[in-house]
């Protein structure tokens, strides 16, 4: 191995996976070598052309290679129900999970003013944009409900109550099956707080 | 996310790096997607030059872009010492642990007739034109004391003897540090086995 090799290339750039270190990346260098070529080829390429061309979708921001991504230009969803989340694969677990038919809005991330990131940041003129333009009847938040994504909720529940949609935000507590000695101490209050009668 | 979108591609394609199931090639496509597309970019374009290029050393048989690998092309390194190993990490290893100046020689395996590996498939006739054409004083195995790993070992001391060539084998036992609750049961018996005098 002198320095600089094709394969200390390759282990190198194998860490810009998220949780690879040096030795996970050595491993997978030699594995794809020695076991995988063709699949390690057939991902190079891939991976190519996935970070060329995958942009945002210009309606809801999810990633998307085309302009409009598979479900935004899908006519059977229903238009009448926009879910906002903070990320694209909340779409994915959200799409996986529940028999949700309406369309989505990536915000990519939450207001957080001393990091520089505004409504503009989150797409909020797009989401507004939306509001305006589109049948909306309800606005689903699926925000995580910390400080930032509150204060994010509220800007965007304003927004909505001035276009007259209703807004509603998915119901957080302790998960099913959650014991409640496992779960974290902000779910637990949340659930708390949150509680209904029976 | 139609099907088959570039996205799920890229997800799918992942899943070929070892240990990687839907949910981290899920995760990874998104942090390189959202957060490194030029890491993603490079990693791409290495990997599929890499998986092309990459191919045996025809001295040691480790992986080189190069048809003689970076140690076996150093005239520095004594070339009367030769330590046989298993596969091309445990070089890195023993360059990373030793202080180790002589060549290697990678087996890729162990033989294991019932498998189809015979002496061929692990390039033992290589071995034997090295122990012929070089001036190997010391052929050191650093193959791992399992049944099939002792045969290998046996049949190269064979060859190693008829061409006059002293083996070694490395130590295995009990390591640094090793508490002996938790040191697997055939390490232990083989430390036993090999115990010297104080
Ligand atoms: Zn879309
Ligand atoms: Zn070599």
């Amino acid at each position: 191995m002198t320095e600089r090799s094709l394969l200390n290339q390759l282990i190198d750039a194998l860490r810009c996976l998220p949780g690879v270190g040096p030795k996970s990346a050595q491993r997978i260098a030699f594995h794809l070598l020695e076991r995988n070529r063709e699949g390690g080829a057939r991902l190079a390429q891939i991976m190519a052309d996935a970070m060329l061309r995958i942009q945002r979708c210009r309606r809801c921001r999810t990633l998307s290679e085309h302009e409009l991504c598979g479900i935004c230009a899908n006519p059977r969803r229903d238009a009448g129900l926009l879910c906002v989340v903070e990320q694209p694969s909340e779409i994915v677990a959200i799409e996986q999970a529940t028999d949700f038919r309406g369309l989505y809005f990536v915000l990519g991330g939450r207001l957080s003013p001393l990091d520089g990131i505004g409504p503009d940041e989150l797409g909020l003129d797009v989401l507004e944009s939306r509001l305006h333009d589109e049948p909306v009847s309800e606005l689903i938040l699926a925000i995580s409900p910390t400080v930032e994504g509150s204060a994010t909720a509220h800007y965007i529940a304003d927004s909505a109550a001035r276009h007259g949609v209703r807004v509603t935000r998915i119901a957080h507590g302790v998960p099913l099956g959650g014991e409640l000695e496992y779960v974290d101490g902000g779910t637990l209050a949340l659930a708390f707080s949150g509680r209904r009668a029976l």
